[in-house]
């Protein structure tokens, strides 16, 4: 279904980065649910090019609702979100369509739209296009809250500074969910800022891992075998732009331990089974356990840097040296952790909405 | 969809651990392709139970084409195979009831299925199903093949013993196809039998990271945002059991590194435009360079174990020990690997049919 | 999805008349319904040639349960059917190869099958295939009666015969399950058989149309714009061999009246908001109202008859003169209609689960 | 997939009668296809009132194309384009929030969303969403003349007037996607008018049948079981409001005749294989034959009439007399016409990508 992610809930993007506006379209949540600009502004805010560390290019991300709500309730039919274009520079793009930036999406759109793609700034692969994704996730992030829902992300990597753990799930997200840069320890926050400056002041740029809990899920949610929760969110995941990893609960690192020191054994909790560890990141045999969701995505270095690059003209088939111009962020995985929050949210609503109807969200108890 | 994988070309699994049969229907695949039962006869070998660091238990997995094969060729319609079960112990199991094993799909199954789940020897959550992945696969890899796309997979690691690197593509996989118990490097191979068996002599188990490479799918594969090259294979690797983690490419190191050292800047290679790294694994904005395919999956610790694990009773919510009798792995990620590999295959079968139509695979030039 | 209907209920089907067996895949029904073994083959009966308007080969339909079922339930996990293939005679076909019946699918499968069908006995468009979906058909059609919800089909018309309408639903559709022959007029029943014999007389055949009238269905039902109740069942239905038109309420003919004289104006029916009259089928705007649901289904004569017809050799290009051997039956209408109920029921299985969720159907309250 | 339809190429509408704008994102269509602002336009004008039969309501219908297009063709990325509401008067509406009208969306859609539908208009079920749909359906329409493909559809049945039948397809198509009210037999159009003028006088409307025809299909297309060509088509057909009926070929008078009567029997056309009749509407099994692909829809009469109806307040229960104010039409057949001609077109891109390819139809041989 290409640009469509979801089934109950499905959310369908559109938009290139220097066209009239990116957008979404987000089909089947259900009637009722309260629709709050100031939180769609927020959310988009923290999307934004902000400080030292992003690119100096001002996104004010203005919003216009075009369907699906009425007297700031959805309606239940499509709401379909536009975030026009605005401060486009086009001119800084267009030497580039014969000469792909490395590690981008020029070279693979070219092979795979011979050459019709909308080149400017990225076309329809740029990160702009994420801006939908977030109003659209605000959407959904604010409908699961009202269900005791929370999702909250930090940075828990950038470059080889490391953020500490989680501690308490739902005062650490809550936390997170207020900050713009969004890292669990400041002293390490400030290190990392140093880090993201320094690779700056080269020319160069970071990358990181992004480290997201979810509480409030409740057990037995995942359709296995292939609708697994950790199927249905890697695939949303990995369409993030940059993603190149996913991994849930104890991931890589647990695969070297022996299963006695990994396997989560029972315990009882108030009333509920738990267990006394979390190596499953709350999933077994793709359905929700009750424990926290716990999932990493590995954030690869931005692509666009300032040094000089090998590059081919595609014409002619001859190597060419190139220089990107324009401004660049050196490190977007601050920015990309909203973007994960509104995947994460997006996903989620549409297995609940899979597992207890189309309504269930929207049942306020 | 649930046990469904993939639209244009689709596959569906069933069956549960001590039923009938576990088995697969194939749905899309083009008409005339050989169905090869010698074929699937070595794929079904490499995920049975081998050796001294395989459980006892003897699956001989004899399978019934039941449908949509004619004359050895596919007919174009959809195939079913069945792999009945036989040596069943049911005897072994039903204690286990009200006693989940941790870190199994016991306690999430009775989430979801109110205690109506098969729960002997794991039910349709069973590694056994994936016997039915593996005779689908085949067909799958045996198409591919004729079309010069190859896929091989090693164990990368196991417990803290890693193998040696890709070399030559080319021929790492061939050899790979070739072996049982796939490792590149000889050395390693006899270390990580070592620290199996260890494991085993402590009543323990082992996990590890098995490694995918994948040559020849053209370039211009991948359908973005939401259908990427890494979604829909993420998707159908996390519904392997086990698998907690996949990154492409560079994945998760990647991301402590700058943007110059992991951005794959181009050449050209013959009169094709190729990349002198690829960190990007083969993919660029969800679609396929032409360059390998390479991701890693994680693949925890078997969690059936001989040690006295803690538990609970379902019903009265008290605690209770656990010792799970029968016969266990201490790895798996041996057997895992042919149905990563068949999934593999599945998947870009399905996404090679999207893109190029349902006759491609078939059309030998 | 080719051979799979649904989404939340996901039925896929395969097989070829002359193959090992027909089957079925039934994904996504909720764990702990009934699965009555005795009602699958009473509904299998209704399907079953019959008497004098039907063929002379026998069909058993023994069918085996390989997945899904527990102890007598739903286990919430994909459920497979097989039919085993008994009493075949590829003997009568093979000749039919080159020489495409008239109105059957031999034609247009090789068109797309590329001669790698299986041709024999219409192979994968046979009839036969219809059998699993009946009994895919009949575990639905018992979990939506738990629910209140009934179907039933008579034969509207057969040749120019005509039954009488609908009188009492619920008393109508009462009787109608329990007959082998359903028709509501016994005279007409008798003048059906003769117009039947009648045309068997001449080795000709006859078709007619199907009236299904679901009660039950709860109010606000279907997913507009395009999964609306008449989409999603219209799709089903015309997946039923030899139907060729489907119509809801007024249907055709009530396009050549006027809007005051076919417009359902409302009333109060106890505490209920009903319609006076039910031209619109019980569907508007793609949505149930909660009055009854109505639609025909055009079933086409028999494409296989005993007189000579004009075919042509497909290798040739030649003009060829064709005698269908064998057994056919002059008329099928009647064994259509318990598929008409299979495939209604199915359809509301998964428009149900996904208004209400996975579990909605087995909440007896 | 409630708004989204197809999956090869996929078309999701969404918006309000009374909101800001209606639009329609198309995902798949392939790259490089010429868009023609003009033929949109002109698409666009065959749906928009006319003359004497239609509302006064005045639909100028600009649009705007936000994103997927790029120096006038496409890009191979989503396209969306908007149809800006203007000229709402939402005081006509208002007061009929609680009396909803017969055999309208009213009812059924506060069934489904509890009052929180945007009821001004008819809100998301208006006819106003057409709009969108035919404004991608131009596309559709281009790309696949471009490649032999034409579709024509008359009003074979207005009231009680009929049209002649087709005689030369290409001929009469052409003339068809000229007309503004498409009807083949001028005497036959003059009566059409008169009729509806007739009915228009007494404050009422009247219905029709829609036939269509399309003509340069290849054999072979259609994905039987569950997606046959006929499956497909009414799934999109029966999205179309008032349409309450489909049929294929001979359809339901088809059904009172004799098989010997109906079958296609089979002749050489030129070097191709041919049938002498097309009772079949160039579909057996599901799958195209080659022949022109024919069927027709019913159409209701149009719900909003001038008449006093019979209502109900859906507050109190209580029964209420309902006269509809506001500008309707007698009649919307001639309108919806060109509604057919685009969901029929976007159905067959989608078909005929999943087929042949994404790329097929941009491939200009």
């Amino acid at each position: 279904m290409k640009n469509t992610f979801g089934s109950s809930v499905a959310v369908t993007i559109f938009g290139e980065s220097h066209g009239e506006a990116v957008g979404v379209v987000i089909d089947g949540l259900a009637p009722g649910l309260p629709v709050n600009d100031e939180f769609i502004h927020s959310q988009l805010d923290k999307r934004r090019p902000q400080g030292t560390i992003s690119t100096a290019r001002r996104e004010s991300d203005p919003f216009l609702i075009v369907s699906g709500v009425y007297n700031g309730l959805t309606t239940g039919t499509p709401i379909c979100i536009l975030i026009p274009n605005e401060n486009k520079h086009s001119g800084d793009y267009t030497e580039l369509r014969r000469t792909p930036r490395p590690s981008h999406a020029d070279w693979t759109a070219e092979c795979k739209y011979h050459g019709y793609q909308d080149y400017r700034g990225g076309g329809h692969f740029s990160g702009r296009i994420t801006a939908a994704l977030v109003a659209a996730g605000a959407i959904a992030i604010d409908a699961l809250r009202a269900k005791g829902i929370k999702i909250g992300t930090h940075i828990a990597r950038l470059a080889d500074v490391q953020d500490r753990h989680f501690s308490d799930y739902n005062e650490d997200i809550t936390r997170l969910n207020d900050m713009i840069f969004a890292v669990l320890d400041e002293t390490a926050a400030a290190q990392m800022h140093t880090a993201a400056e320094s690779a700056a002041a080269d020319g160069d740029s970071v990358g990181g891992v992004l480290e997201t809990a979810v509480v409030g899920v409740p057990a037995g949610v995942g359709e296995p075998w292939f609708d697994t929760m950790e199927s249905v969110l890697s695939h949303g995941l990995f369409a993030v732009p940059a993603v190149k990893g996913v991994e849930f609960g104890g991931g890589f690192d647990m695969c070297s331990r022996r299963g006695s020191e990994v396997n989560d054994q029972f315990c009882i909790d108030g009333d509920k089974v738990a267990t006394k560890t979390n190596y499953s990141g709350g999933i077994n045999g793709g359905i929700t356990s009750g424990m926290p969701i716990i999932f990493r995505c590995a954030v690869k270095p931005t692509p666009s840097i300032y040094k000089e690059q090998d590059s081919v003209d595609i014409m002619t088939k001859e190597c060419k040296k190139l220089t990107i111009n324009g401004r660049h962020d050196p490190a977007i995985i601050h920015r990309a952790r909203v973007v994960i929050d509104s995947v994460t949210a997006l996903a989620l609503c549409d297995m609940l909405a899979l597992r207890y109807g189309t309504d269930w969200i929207s049942q306020h108890d």
